[in-house]
């Protein structure tokens, strides 16, 4: 077999972070549960930045994140997405292509703005998410390139993307990432992400018919997925519903779990703890590099807690620095 | 005597910062002087940008981030600045009013976009500017409120506002600005930036017929205005043309000079110089924080530098911190 083109598609809502601190009284007097991610309307969202402190503006979008950091690597990626016509499109299109992702999705014109998600930082690093999805939801398979689906190694999506047909009931972007499910020769990587909260059921049901090869989770979310507050018991249940899965464990690093074999790599280093945006979509694009470039699963899962830990050493989503220069200077590649 | 309504009333060119790191080989091949501000048109700024690496976007302008540092530090601030209306433009308009400061200038309609500026950052953090100026060129006397100006202790302005009137020819809006000093009342404080390099002849008769009380400038900036390459000769012609100068000499600290006086003031010291932007800006802004709250100017010059140190340790023009609670903590309030 060919080396594919692409060593991953990403599929996911295109969405510029507005990022700014906060303090925990806020999300108390908002309502907000912290650590989660709320689906909000223009109404809210309006009212929301009017109390926001200052921001700064970032491109984000979980599996964006990930095709970025897998671009920053020297992958071969491309990315399906819905930005609208206007200046945070833009800044979108530009930070997707700027490494080289293949992101070439036609803007919509003339409707709803491009997905804004405002992320409020707590002082000890977690983010609350607060997202208008306004475009985002209008990826339709009308720009789904059946070439580039083909002639990519593993098809990754994001759990966010149901959001869309949950509220909207329109064709599904997705379907053709698991369409080409059947003849085993393309995977399709998935990351449950806290879309899970929305969605336990359909995605138990993803993982439980087959149609999903390799799950990124974090380990709430794997507890949640199984109903139970033990953590051998959730790996064991996701081993037992996948061909490969990864869950990060926070400070404790994470875990490759493929059969009987079980990787467990303790996180890396962190100076200062300063923004933990990104950190799930960064430790996937490190695995996800190196289940595609040969590595073993450890090695893999070393390299994703690898990127999670430089993500989360600044404010923003995506990595500051060159990840595969990074990732050489501490031999990793 | 009652106090102003306001410490600071700054007027400047209405910025959002696109800022990315770049290796200065880059700077070379596309002809960029490194630590340059250049101004370029819509078609350069579409060539650069699709050159430049992956960004993140943050509300700039050399007085608005003087004007928001020291809303951080808790002063009572106003800007003049020409947004559009347009997704860069609510940017910039939330970020000023976030920590308080008055901004209420009416956005452009149907004219030329936000004015954004692309930071290319070098590998020692030394910043290249190139600025787009778009609808910050439109600021006219339509937008000085003047009971703004009246109610205002110091009015503030940076030199690149000359530059609109250089490649324009339209109504100025900082004469406003100058013509509240007769009264003597209302001191008009003044920052070259590096617009003294097409504005010299300006910038010096500005000084030398008392239309400026305050002067900040840089080392490299107050040589080349004195034409002298001796750091004391320099200095000392600014005293002789100011009533009070304050003049950053990069890792050297600052100095500030009045009269016969002169306070030279070390540099805080900083972990990792990762982005020099907006270090000039924040040096203003404790600096007039300080003349304004009854400092003297020693101390002044040193919560000059304790801001401008916060400022280039991370990428962005505007400090990430409370700047009132840091200086609080280093026991400089």
């Amino acid at each position: 077999m060919t080396k594919a083109r692409f060593d991953v598609l990403g599929i996911g809502n295109a969405i510029v972070d507005v990022l700014a601190r906060t303090e925990d009284d806020f999300l108390v007097a908002e309502g907000l549960h912290k650590g989660s991610m709320n689906l909000i309307d223009t109404e809210r969202a309006e009212y929301l930045y009017k109390l926001m402190g200052p921001a700064i503006e970032a491109s984000g979008g979980s599996a964006g994140n990930t095709v970025f950091g897998l671009a920053s690597l020297g992958a071969d990626t491309a990315f399906f997405g819905k930005v609208a016509d206007d200046q945070l499109g833009e800044i979108f299109s530009h930070d997707m292509r700027s490494l080289g992702a293949h992101f070439d999705c036609a803007p919509l014109v003339g409707g709803v703005p491009t997905a804004r998600s405002m992320i409020l930082i707590s002082p000890d690093g977690e983010r609350t998410m607060n997202t208008y999805l306004g475009a985002a939801t209008e990826l339709s398979e009308a720009d789904i390139d059946e070439d580039i689906v083909a002639n990519a190694a593993i098809t990754y999506m994001e759990g966010y993307l149901w959001d869309k047909e949950k509220r909207q009931k329109k064709p599904s972007a997705r379907r053709p990432a698991f369409r080409t499910k059947p003849g085993g020769r393309f995977p399709s990587a998935f990351r449950t992400a806290s879309a899970l909260i929305r969605f336990r059921e359909e995605f138990l049901d993803l993982l439980q018919t087959g149609q999903v090869d390799i799950v990124f989770a974090n380990e709430p979310e794997v507890k949640a997925l199984y109903q139970t507050a033990d953590r051998a018991t959730a790996l064991n249940a996701l081993r037992a519903d996948t061909r490969l899965s990864a869950v990060t464990l926070g400070g404790e690093g994470s875990v490759a779990i493929s059969g009987n074999e079980t990787f467990h790599v303790p996180a890396c280093n962190v100076r200062e703890l300063v923004d933990t945006t990104g950190a799930g979509d960064l430790y996937a694009a490190g695995f996800l590099y190196g289940i595609t470039h040969d590595m073993d699963l450890e090695k893999s899962a070393t390299l994703g807690n690898f990127c999670a830990a430089e993500v989360i050493q600044h404010i923003g989503p995506r990595p500051e620095h060159d990840m595969r220069q990074a990732a050489e200077q501490a031999g990793l590649l």
